[in-house]
């Protein structure tokens, strides 16, 4: 694999997306090899889009011979860095806490659910996924004991700060943001993704307001 | 308020964000106005860009005098279109849909959640957030009764475009999809805002593999 500079953030975002349509691909069966063309009619993007991000990372194809599923597939998951299975912990056992631990499947993502926190002593002890809920003060322990690379928070922004220096001193090297807390002002450069569900969703208010399409479908960054 | 044309999905998917802080420094008190730098100092943005972004909208403040926080709170609700409480369903009262139900304000951002569905008819009955889960058969029923505007997928891809073909049929205009099936493909042009819980979480696993920062401290589209 040739080495990658300045990878657009945009071309980053969409190589999950690839990911996911090939593996339904691959499941599909019976094929082996998929046009650019093909993949841009069944993925809404345009074929030279789709040559332009696999050529950030050094093609994965021949000119006018398509690419080969399953290695492109493999390649995409190794270039997210799927094989890591970062050890994760999530923070807040509330509502938003105990659907992410059931429904996402950490495993098939790069990561691997090891851990589940909450301040509520009632929870103590209650199963999620097979995974007891712990008592926030026994956080520092657990990670000393089970060294957590990433940590998914479901807290309220208040309480968000703390814990994020609490973990950033034990050694976490990323956060799944779900709180409102703005990590990077604090901490400018760490690796965060953050999901602030609200935000989307008055994103599609503007949209419905609007009459504006998902954000794929246009070809640049401009709406009509 | 001017006509707004053409404007950048960045700058909108920015605008819930402005719209939070704003909210805060509201709700913080003391304060009426706020300059362009130390918004930016708070917010992780450059000055510039946050003038280019309400210059977009025609403004909303005087260079060197700094913006009326709470007018400019309204303005930018009134651009999302937050007043419009949209008639708002959630289709699928799996985990994920429960937690939408329970942890979301909806009412906040634009929505009025009216009601709940599950194939699952062992569910029907079940209060959530003080909603009745009802059977997906009696989808069509409720539609033409109370006529909701915007839907909320939390169903599996699989069962997605039987749904979707239903409710495009009973007068919904947009679709807030945490489901894989992607809607812009078979209604390009329609107002859908995809939530990708797995995308984001293999975003994730690549910036950790590669230790990149947030998206929103790079100063361009281009990560260091």
């Amino acid at each position: 694999m040739p080495k990658r500079n300045k990878i657009s953030i945009s071309v980053i975002k969409r190589l999950p997306r690839y990911y996911r349509f090939l593996l339904e691909l691959k499941v599909g069966g019976a094929r082996h090899r998929i046009s650019s063309r093909e993949l841009s009619a069944r993925m809404g993007l345009t074929a030279s889009q789709i040559r332009q991000d696999f050529n950030c990372f050094g093609g994965f194809g021949q000119q006018g011979y398509g690419y080969n599923i399953e290695q492109l597939h493999y390649e995409i998951g190794n270039i997210l860095g799927l094989d890591h299975h970062y050890r994760t912990v999530i923070i807040g056992a509330g509502n938003l806490g105990r659907a992410l631990a059931t429904h996402i499947e950490f495993e098939l993502r790069g990561f691997n659910l090891i851990g589940i926190f909450d301040k509520n002593e009632a929870m103590a002890g209650q199963m999620v996924r097979g995974i007891p809920v712990r008592h926030i003060n026994g956080l520092d322990e657990f990670c000393r004991e089970n060294l957590p690379q990433v940590a998914v928070l479901c807290i309220p922004k208040d309480s968000a700060p703390a814990v994020v220096g609490q973990l950033m001193k034990l050694g976490i090297k990323g956060f799944w943001n779900f709180s409102h807390y703005d990590i990077s002002v604090d901490y400018p450069g760490f690796p965060v993704e953050n999901v602030h569900l609200g935000d989307s969703l008055m994103t599609l208010c503007y949209k419905v307001s609007e009459e504006l399409p998902a954000d794929h479908t246009t070809k640049s960054d401009r709406l009509p």
